[in-house]
């Protein structure tokens, strides 16, 4: 306004700008808060998660949990995204290992290499922990960290889950999105913690969970450094950082990333066990939750693996899902093999 | 206001909001920015901080780093904090020796706990690095993760640097707290990273350096995970994970910790040196830095331990900074026993 505008200019102007400042600040007073979890059936679990975040993030709540103790963790595979017919990070492994085979003839006669290399998918369920362990090993131990991580990428951007027919990060279930946006927008911190190499995680978790980096724990395997040139180099060597971030480890791997222990963790099989335990290390309210697998339909069914969680579940406490009756969708995407998907 | 109200009294009421509004968003604009280093002299070590923070950090600079990328690692003991006349470290792991040494009576004639034992202080120079780790391992394996971290509280909260008569935590530079508070406000994740516990700078990391806990790394020991009843308990075991946080494991465990290598470093020693190099690792612009210790009557002056980084900076390009010439003052609180400082 030029300073020589008519008194009653300036006042209506003055007046227009207050005008307008009550109709900026009004609708997000006056409009409902939108559903935090449309993908949530209304029913227990859904009930147990709101009801929980109120109570920790209420100032004045008996139950209040400042924002740098609200740590929520997560197993990824089963728990963020679909594992069947096995771990994602196995199909990498295969990948890696046949490139590799003709280095290895031996590999041909020696199990587990020969259950891989033979081509018939039906004898990898029969795969151990200490078998896919080893091949994680094998796979890329010498090679650099950095080509190791372009490996990964190439890989998540080509690799489809063969039952589902989607991109692995396509995998990751909408309505365990929707909760993660949901606590961190009231102010957790939240982390990936799976038994998988941290580096396959990272490759698609910012993108897909909004996850930085940092916040993905996994099994680390040892490296050393050394100079190209002047150019910094990480080699893998073939040992894994002990623990291993399944079971006890968790708990283990999440103290030293953090300093702090979980008051919200969500698992699926009994490698996650301990992590759900560890909620009550602070003493702090805490929410245990276990996804259960019982949608045949439209992801898989099956409770082997997590026999033992299920049955610890009542005594301790801890929020059975089932996906079933509590995810109203599952996938973002229709997998294209599944018919009453998403 | 009352719906009622006079229309005068309305208008010159929205006339003064506008007013208000012009008054509050002001000074924000007319005010020159606040020198963000007062305690830096200006020189070759604050210009080469200002020009490198301007170039990553400005919109479409060539050198543009978008912000996940902008890691910057300070080393703890003698980079952010006093580490004369020993690590701050030692002086906690010799009151938990002394504590225990009834329980161990043969501690009295082996060495390294002879040495921490005999009350001599003139010994302690003579520990080496693997004398401390052996020390650290004694004073805490078999305890519990909380009981390791509420000693550590106590020590903080009482235990002096016996040269300064400074609590530990107040022997942090000031100039290094400016350093660290004007990274983050320009979009930086700031690590620390020190050969010592974790835990130990955990202790006061976000109190002083405003350094939440998942920000530092340090040599783990390796835990067990244990129910003492329903009650998740975390047992220190006698070994390190490895690597230390020395040397070569500073990158590893920098990379394992945030899946990403630090554009800016800073160290004081050669322990430091593999850190520094790190910075070439992404191919970002970078920058390096290296502080001397070369301030007798405000800190302390002394190369030892920094002779190869030191030799090595001038190739490297890394920025030495002169603790003499470039603070202007060092601590934000004057040491009783110190007559030049702060």
């Amino acid at each position: 306004m030029r300073p020589g505008a008519p008194m009653t200019r300036r006042i209506r102007n003055g007046w227009l700008v207050a005008l307008l400042l009550v109709a900026v600040a009004a609708p997000a007073a006056a409009a409902p808060p939108a559903d935090p979890l449309p993908s949530w059936r209304d029913g227990p679990a859904r009930r147990a998660i709101l009801r929980f975040v109120s109570a920790v993030t209420r100032p004045g709540s008996p139950d209040y949990v400042p924002p740098p103790e609200r740590i929520a963790t997560f197993d990824n595979d089963g728990t963020l995204m679909a594992e069947k017919p096995h771990y994602f990070q196995l199909y990498f492994v295969i990948e890696r290992i046949r490139e590799l085979a003709p280095q290895h003839p031996e590999w041909k006669q020696e199990p587990p290499f020969a259950t891989v290399l033979s081509g018939d998918g039906d004898h990898l369920a029969d795969l151990s922990r200490e078998d896919l362990e080893r091949l994680v090993l094998a796979a890329s131990a010498g090679t650099t960290e950095d080509e190791y991580v372009a490996a990964i990428e190439r890989f998540l951007a080509e690799a489809k889950n063969p039952e589902l027919g989607l991109r692995f990060p396509q995998t990751a279930y909408q309505p365990m999105l929707e909760l993660i946006r949901f606590l961190r927008a009231r102010g957790f911190k939240v982390l990936v913690c799976s038994a998988a190499g941290p580096e396959m995680i990272r490759g698609f978790s910012e993108k897909t969970y909004g996850v930085a980096r940092e916040g993905v724990i996994g099994s680390d395997m040892e490296m050393r450094f050394e100079l190209d040139g002047e150019r910094p180099v990480l080699v893998r060597e073939p040992r894994f950082v002990p623990p291993t971030n399944d079971r006890g480890g968790k708990p283990i791997n999440i103290d030293r990333a953090v300093g702090r222990s979980p008051i919200l963790a969500f698992g699926n099989s009994d490698g996650d066990i301990e992590m759900l335990e560890f909620t009550a290390y602070s003493g702090r309210p805490h929410l245990a939750l276990l996804l259960r697998h019982d949608d045949a339909e439209r992801e898989f069914a099956y409770d082997e693996g997590a026999e033992q969680a299920l049955e610890l579940a009542p005594a301790r406490g801890w929020v059975v899902v089932s996906m079933h009756e509590s995810f109203r969708r599952v996938f973002a995407t229709r997998p294209p093999r599944r018919h009453g998907a998403p």
